[in-house]
């Protein structure tokens, strides 16, 4: 049986541990790595080693960027009275992307799952009521949320079960802490582009549920 | 506009020019690398960039290996005589692994493409036809091979079309300086699991032209 070299081998093996990568897309990734340039791999794996580098939690919206707080919590063209609360840094990246959302995040950092063990105590929920409570921050008088009461909650955690799970337990907790709030969830229906006919029954049911005046 | 830190910005760049790696896919495994431990980025990195590190190319069959002559060509339990002839070392690993093929390989680093300026001379040819005029590789008379000429060569090419025109100047380059040489090439058909409704019109000629008795 011919083996592949050790070095190589190694590669796929390590590539094969990355989420999405089947066997057979880690051996096509590494034969193309070691068809590169020396120059080219070392500046990979120097990227690869150094993406934790000089990146900070911000303390007002939990996201990741390069000062604390960060640039999306000091943007004071922002509306600073409407806080989108997501699951991870991607899903803040994505509804920003859209450019429908002037208000500011803030960064759950994962969802209940009781399987799991993840608890509310787990993620930024109760940094997320001191927000709403207090008036701006309170860390630096100068940031423009200061002054600026939460007025409105978008929930904007994924349509998956935990999601819907830790929604329903935002809600909850946000109401209780504070019965005039406005607490939204993001709507959940057909994607553009989907088709009726494939659509699942639970995303139909929502799209029924959900409908609005045309 | 939220901006991701310019570490991880960077590193979905990087890995968005790997192959079949869209941004999205790029997004999620840089992402998923931010959570990994220090360490195991570390060894990641290494391996990445050690890729190259102690492979040779064997001087018999120019396939990869950690030794010159190969593990294959040193192997004397394989026929000798019957030389497969690959586009890439993944290929001489993919047939290899199928455990059908007892002989051993000779892996052309490619194929002819003259749009891209790649001709026979780019390619390991003359190599295969000093290796089918010889009496062994002449390397080291310890190998197997001396003494046992080549006497069928299989052109396992790739079924594309740059496959195909390889595969055909390989038998004529082949028969004319070797007339009594079997020269053989692989089934083209339809594949396992395979749904002839759904075959395109040239894998169904191919599968009827190789038809067999039954």
């Amino acid at each position: 049986m011919t083996k592949l070299p050790t070095s190589l081998q190694k590669l796929i093996n390590e590539l094969g541990k990355l989420p999405g990568i089947g066997p057979k897309t880690a051996q096509r990734l590494a034969f193309y790595l070691f068809r590169q340039d020396k120059i080219d791999l070392d500046n990979l794996a120097q990227t690869v080693a150094k993406v934790k580098d000089g990146i900070v939690f911000c303390s007002v919206c939990h996201n990741m960027g390069e000062f604390d707080p960060c640039a999306t919590c000091k943007d004071d063209r922002r509306d600073h009275s409407l806080v989108c609360v997501v699951e991870e840094p991607l899903d803040a990246q994505a509804i920003d992307k859209s450019g429908q959302f002037n208000g500011v995040f803030h960064v759950l950092g994962g969802v209940l799952n009781p399987l799991e063990g993840i608890g509310p105590e787990n993620l930024e929920v109760q940094s997320l009521l001191d927000r709403i409570a207090s008036v701006g921050t309170g860390l630096d008088l100068s940031l423009p949320e200061n002054g600026q009461r939460v007025k409105e909650v978008i929930i904007a955690t994924n349509p998956s079960l935990e999601g819907e799970t830790t929604a329903m337990h935002l809600s909850k907790v946000i109401r209780s802490a504070n019965s005039t709030i406005k607490i939204t969830r993001i709507a959940r229906g057909l994607p553009m582009g989907g088709d009726l006919e494939y659509a699942d029954d639970i995303t139909l049911m929502r799209a029924m549920e959900g409908r609005r005046d045309y």
